[in-house]
């Protein structure tokens, strides 16, 4: 189920308390129970998540009727070998300046819960961290 | 924008501290400020509410690259009129006793902020709240 996401959308709670949430692409590397994002590093969701570690990933495909929240803790990685590891070329959508711009960092998340919905009906149904 | 959105992902923060999201279908009225959701009263989010009113609604359509962020507070409302207005027949797939279903409540969100994105390399946009 985590696998197969790519685009979610990253809740983090803003220093004055308001919910914010953004685009977000899922890195795909093996699921360890973390999962791993690039970002800028001066970008403003690294001081939210600097702030508060507690963030939600959430992932909806209404035609599919699939809808998974996941809830996690974030921390900001400055790692030039894992940035490397996890690079791949679409991200200079985000990135034109490439693998090697200083200013890149990565954010894991520590997922702690998981669940989700498979149907418009279904209650929902824990998946992880239970 | 607001207006074509049927089912969100709704974060709250729980007890905890734990952000949780779970879908939710917008309800279609006149949008002045306010978007309103069908809840049980008895329900966990109707306490995550209570204790934190602060929410987020994001809304994802990958395909066409249509991203929403929408951040506000929440309010429980008990109000049978505002229940009979909003209801829709379709509604009895979670609720199927019906709109008289005692259990049933509303969840007012106040818009105070909203961003979007409409295509891959968009940087946010602004749309409401500044
Ligand atoms: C489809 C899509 C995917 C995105 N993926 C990322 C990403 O992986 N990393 C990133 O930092 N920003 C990404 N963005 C941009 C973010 O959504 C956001 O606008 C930017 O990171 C600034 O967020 P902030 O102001 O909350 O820090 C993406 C935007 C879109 C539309």
């Amino acid at each position: 189920m985590i696998k197969d996401i790519r685009v979610t959308m990253m809740t983090t709670i803003d220093d004055d308390g308001t919910l914010r949430s953004r685009p977000m692409v899922a890195q795909q590397s093996e699921f360890d129970g973390d999962l791993w994002f690039f970002t800028w590093i001066d970008s403003p969701k690294v001081d939210e998540v600097k702030e508060h570690h507690q963030v939600n990933l959430s992932y909806a495909e209404p035609d599919d009727q699939n809808y998974v929240s996941i809830s996690g803790t974030a921390q900001i990685v400055r790692d030039k070998q894992k940035v490397h590891e996890l690079w791949s070329e679409y991200l200079a959508t985000w990135f034109p300046k490439g693998k090697d711009d200083p200013n890149i960092g990565l954010i894991r998340v520590h997922v702690t819960k998981a669940e989700y919905w498979d149907s418009p009906s279904s209650a929902m149904v824990h998946a992880y961290g239970y």
